[in-house]
């Protein structure tokens, strides 16, 4: 490091406000590109950084900054039960440190997730639990890290260089393809809908693998529309194939709660005329009659772990990128039987 | 008025700011107790301002305040589909407004809501679209109307100083009462539960005033828990009153959702031993079978209504209170029949 060099890594944002005749609360406004400060005041600051060759010491800055006490959480979709029960989980564990949760939902919309962690991090949140929106590029780690914002995804996961809390996804689908199998199931079928995202991928390749394994047809997944409405209309869709399943393993609780509506419509009882698994056991699966069999993913649970990994990497910002990955279990009721 | 008061009235924030030897910016921040600022320079702007006699004249601060481009919503209960849908909606309105929705829960916890919008305020957020939390005092108006933020209530109203956008309950209940008669039901029992609030009241009621207008006993109310299994196991309680009823007309979604299953679990077919009419129409009811007969509320359509009336007074805070009640649409489907 040459002594000019030296010199310029001297240079403090008081140095900055005053050359900019600023108070150095508004020229560090500026450096955390806030939205409170004005033009004029920002162009005039950051003139005043260029002259005097200032370094922005973020590690440094992250120690002096008054923590804003706000948690934010962004999910892809809030009408879906799910994360509703993984937003509760979040809110238990933050609000048990004292800080509050500002929600915020991306519509599986990667600009508008760019649009909300911007906004979030202009107002200051001390960090985002986050559930990318399908299709978000693995260079928004950088993005984040450059920004200095600490951040955990959460159920799908973009980059190794973040924190992750997730499921053993493939150990679900082993849980289910393994108790069909002993109820003497072989023609097993997997009904998925929905985008392609990293929790999707892992669903799908455990149900090849775990069928594989039993030496069972892997390819009976059956692709069904967004909307429950529209699951309950294509139930059809189930016995358009060569292969005409004996037992169904849903994707998800939407897809458990159409498929159910939608058997009965056809006039087929479950667990007896076909057998169905649920995937992630919801609260609203308890209205499901017969009782709905399924594979429980636990969000709450995940929600809580979620937001305490991230109540460290704020504390903490130098902790390498942790991965927990939790178990899923079986919850056994009434909608399997033996092959019809 | 004095010459002295008068001059007070002419100090201004820049005077304020050079007093305390502080930026303009920071002042500003201090009028809006803003976390950014430290202690020391927060009491000696404050020192300042009492020195120089210093009024806050909060509508030309509002003018000349940039916006946060943020809207906050606050609902009580996240994991209520009613109130996922309800978002969806402001959320559509506001993103078409170029402005993003930051969402929290209070958890119908007064204190937690109180916390909430204090800090939605110390960060700039624009205005709220706010459900208070059962509970809510009235004066809660005139803390915000102090604070200069804009809010609209939405399906609950606290106070007639703030704009509302609700549903005419009451109308909802005279049309599935009046549905139910023309069907030749006399004894309908209303199933409620959860606290109270307006909406709560306004529902109960418009069932015992469209109950007496037909002649009937208005006092089968029965009232059952919270959690969606928990109302499935408590559906017994419909038969325990001296009056048996012949149809029963369910608080919200998850009261019908419930009350469908537990219906199951007794043997009993909806529409031919029991008939059965839900309010709200939340998408999830669609998964009911038999089709349920519901109320429906319209939960989107008030979200955007309410996300449309806070942007109107945000751009005009002198408008009067404003009071928005749309009404109810009976959806006729198979969950009733004449009575047993």
């Amino acid at each position: 490091m040459s002594s000019q060099e030296r010199k310029k890594s001297r240079v403090t944002l008081l140095d900055v406000a005053r050359h900019a005749s600023v108070s150095r609360a508004t020229a560090s406004l500026v450096l955390r590109k806030s939205p409170l400060v004005g033009s004029e005041t920002r162009a005039r600051v950051e003139q005043a950084m260029r002259d005097l060759g200032y370094v922005y010491n973020i590690g440094a800055a992250r120690l002096r900054v008054e923590r804003s006490q706000i948690i934010g959480a962004i999910v892809p979709n809030l009408t879906n039960p799910f994360f509703a029960e993984l937003l509760s989980g979040i809110e238990e564990a933050i609000g048990a440190t004292g800080k509050v949760v500002i929600l915020a939902n991306s519509g599986e919309r990667v600009e508008r997730q760019s649009m909300l962690l911007q906004r979030m991090r202009e107002h200051g949140v001390d960090g985002v639990v986050l559930c990318p929106a399908a299709g978000t590029e693995p260079d928004l780690s950088e993005q984040l890290a450059a920004w200095g914002m600490p951040v955990v995804q959460v159920l799908r996961h973009i980059s190794v260089d973040m924190d992750y809390v997730g499921v053993d996804y493939a150990g679900g689908m082993r849980q289910a393809v393994d108790y069909l199998a002993s109820l003497g199931h072989e023609k097993i079928a997997f009904a998925v809908h929905g985008p392609f995202h990293s929790a999707y991928r892992e669903r799908v390749d455990g149900f090849r693998d775990a069928m594989l394994a039993k030496a069972f047809d892997p390819e009976i997944l059956i692709h069904l529309p967004p909307q429950l409405g529209e699951i309950a209309d294509s139930t059809h869709l189930l016995f358009a194939k060569a292969t005409q399943p004996t037992a169904v393993i849903c994707f998800n609780h939407l897809v458990a709660l159409g498929l159910a509506a939608g058997l009965h419509d056809c006039g087929l009882t479950i667990g007896r005329d076909l057998s169905l698994i649920g995937f992630d056991d919801v609260a609203d699966a308890e209205a499901i009659r017969p009782r709905l069999t399924s594979v429980s993913t636990g969000p709450t649970a995940i929600g809580e772990m979620a937001a305490r990994l991230l109540v460290e990497r704020i504390a903490n910002p130098d902790l390498p990128p942790r991965r927990v990955v939790n178990d899923t279990t079986l919850s056994v009721r009434q909608s399997c039987g033996r092959p019809a």
